[in-house]
């Protein structure tokens, strides 16, 4: 493939996955010593956090996604490609992409986690995941059209199974996702559908460990589950779902829900690339490294953020897969990179924990920032303040803001819509509108 | 189906087609006298004359479309069903559809037009229309793919063919659309594709007959042309597409341009549903009415808009399809139907034309208004203020007044991203994500 030619005394740094690590580190690395090839599937970055909203007709999928060439129109050192990483042949110094091959000086993966259905493949088949923008424009016009299905359906038992959503997960997605999901229920769908009973509609979260929200305090986690009741949110602790086939839902304890959709948020695994050795493959999927990010065994070779594990005896299963972890490794990579050239010895990585939230809705959250705790609407607030101040662009920002201002006071977003893009099917040709993949 | 029951002296209109004349009948119909059932594929309106922004990476589809379900919210004796009317039964009056039957006493027919390929199924097979949402997304997907096919393309001819727009269609629509195609590639493109030298993109309008913008004056074309020669769009008039394989156009005159992306904005026909009489189908697919938008020969059919032809002696082609002429004849239509179920006689239609205008971009346009001529600046400003209060809903006219004053500022919309949703394919299961039809 046509790449640009180093110049001298430049080194090619090849970063797979233009996520919060990804992102991160090709902003850093230093023009003068480094090329950065960054590929992705995507021509944009997906700001994770709020897919929930994406999903439920609250933010537009534009206002959290950024295309990676505007991001980088200013580093000249910087250039994209959008392309499917497939195998990493670590003898030659190649990535093979669905392009081409892209030889590398170094390698970074920061391709993310993806959903982890703990192996249940009639439970991957007929669930909704909510990992990508993509995913979770499913959701919404899945969500949409069940309403409109529900207008027509012949039965009892399937209007229900239209109406009833269950949410699989109870960390601050599931949360989110089941708070958002309840508001709508309240506020907006009543009034779009005059001709539906709303009471009829269940809305189900499920946790398998015994409280919600893990990486919160349990005082934090009864709050959320206070809210969520209150919201008509039906809460289900110390259960787990075990079989899924499109319509009925089976519980571990023998007990079964009805729900065309049943939204999958209780896991993430690490995914990893042909090519790479197994000793350096964790049991989720996650791949080794050492306190430099250092794929072990492989000197020129980095795992970054949610891919990466960086066990220590004091953090056997290593860091959560958060996007403070990825940005903290990439920044500090960064520097990292800059020491191997320059013969200079590497910093080893030592997470800086800043704390967690999640929130239920209007009004509605929990944060715990270092000693700090808060609830309710100061809660909310931070959370909203933050998640502004960590979305990239200006203007994101800006429409952002707009679309919370307007639905606090309206109680209603207006992005109902189903909509995909149409797709041209013509035989031999390439112009078909595939996900991200130009080839 | 299930319906809603009939409240007592109320009659059912059954509408077909959500877009300007559907939506403004179904607001303007009494609800004391009607009951309205309105049909649409889509679950939301979209606003045609901005379709072009949305394809040129300029504005979002959620900016210019409205989910009908808000629009009526508060319009209690109106129903929704999204759903593809198939089939006219006019004895039993019933419309057959891919949810069910609907029953109606009067029915409407607003379902507009469709891209006119002039019978050339070559063409059709490989063009891109710009007749909807969703088109215009693929339309976007496909500019924005073909740049960066074009980094990895392996010959010269392949680079050209993958950078070239070839717009066919003098209107409006294809002058809009080139002049915005023209202003990516002198603003955007070299900022995100520094790899790409973009003077070997060539963007050329084409148009059959002899000046653009036939409904404009011939001093009102001939500024426009000047606008996109000054754009670097190549003009040719006199000049018909005759033969396209996806990457060469053919021109009747003999010549041969290379393009991968060509759009077709050269005409729009009419269409129309099984069970309707032949001899109220006129050439172009649009469907005979008399003066009151009655179907000839079928007292309680109408229809309005594109869909209908309206000729007259002194109108043998009937009127212009435009949006203000179906929003006139739907305004009138409520005012008739009320005199057909009061007895009263009703009134016949007579069209206020209000002008004509076309943008090509920044500062660039004309309007024709009555007497009034305006060019540059001010016709650029009373575009956008016309265009701005005809978007339904105060939350969209502001955010495409944010996007239009981000843009006008910045030069750069950040909005040209890759997005469709995913698709969820189960075999026997009805999940599967479609564009708009929920069963």
């Amino acid at each position: 493939m046509d790449l640009p030619i180093l110049k001298q005394g430049q080194k090619r740094v090849v970063i797979i996955g233009a996520g919060f690590g990804g992102i991160r580190l090709a902003q850093r690395l230093s023009p003068k010593l480094f090329q950065v090839i960054l590929i992705d599937r995507n021509n944009y970055h997906q700001f994770q956090p709020l897919l929930y909203q994406v999903a439920t007709s609250g933010l537009e999928p534009s206002s959290i996604s950024f295309p990676l060439r505007k991001i980088f129109q200013d580093n000249k050192n910087v250039f994209i490609r959008i392309a499917e990483a497939q195998k990493i042949d670590r003898e030659s110094q190649l990535v093979h992409t669905s392009i081409g091959d892209i030889p590398y000086d170094y390698l970074v993966l920061a391709q993310g986690a993806t959903t982890n259905y703990f192996n249940n493949m009639r439970i991957q088949e007929h669930a909704y995941p909510m990992k990508s923008v993509s995913e979770s424009l499913l959701l919404r016009n899945t969500l949409l059209q069940n309403y409109e299905k529900s207008l027509i359906a012949q039965t009892n038992e399937e209007k229900e199974a239209l109406l009833n959503v269950v949410i699989v997960g109870g960390g601050p997605t599931g949360v989110e996702l089941a708070g958002a999901i309840a508001e709508m229920k309240k506020n907006i769908l009543p009034k779009d559908y005059s001709e539906i009973n709303f009471k009829q509609m269940k809305i189900c979260l499920i946790e398998a460990s015994p409280r919600l929200l893990g990486a919160l305090s349990e005082k934090s986690a009864e709050r959320v589950r206070n809210y969520l009741t209150k919201l008509d949110v039906e809460v289900l602790t110390d259960t787990s779902v075990i079989d899924y086939d499109g319509t009925t839902v089976v519980l571990n304890n023998g007990d079964k829900l009805v729900s065309n959709c049943l939204i999958w948020a209780a896991g993430v695994k690490g995914f990893s690339f042909e090519g790479m050795p197994e000793q350096v493959q964790a049991p989720n999927g996650r791949l080794k490294v050492n306190g430099f990010n250092q794929l072990e065994g492989n000197e020129n070779i980095f795992v970054i953020g949610d891919a990466a594990i960086m066990s220590s005896p004091s953090l056997p299963k290593g860091h959560p897969q958060v996007a403070p972890v990825a940005i903290q490794q990439a920044t500090l990579l960064a520097k990292n990179l800059e020491c191997i050239v320059k013969s200079q010895p590497m910093e080893s990585f030592e997470y800086h924990d800043k704390g967690s939230m999640a929130t239920v809705g209007r009004n509605k959250a929990v944060a715990e920032i270092g000693k700090i705790r808060l609830t309710g609407f100061f809660a909310w607030l931070t959370w909203m303040a933050v998640h502004l101040m960590s979305i990239i662009g200006v203007k994101n920002r800006l429409v952002v803001l707009l679309n919370w201002m307007w639905q606090y006071f309206t109680y209603d977003q207006s992005l109902r819509l189903i909509i995909k893009a149409e797709e041209k099917k013509i035989a031999g040709n390439t112009s078909k509108n595939t996900a991200g993949m130009p080839v």
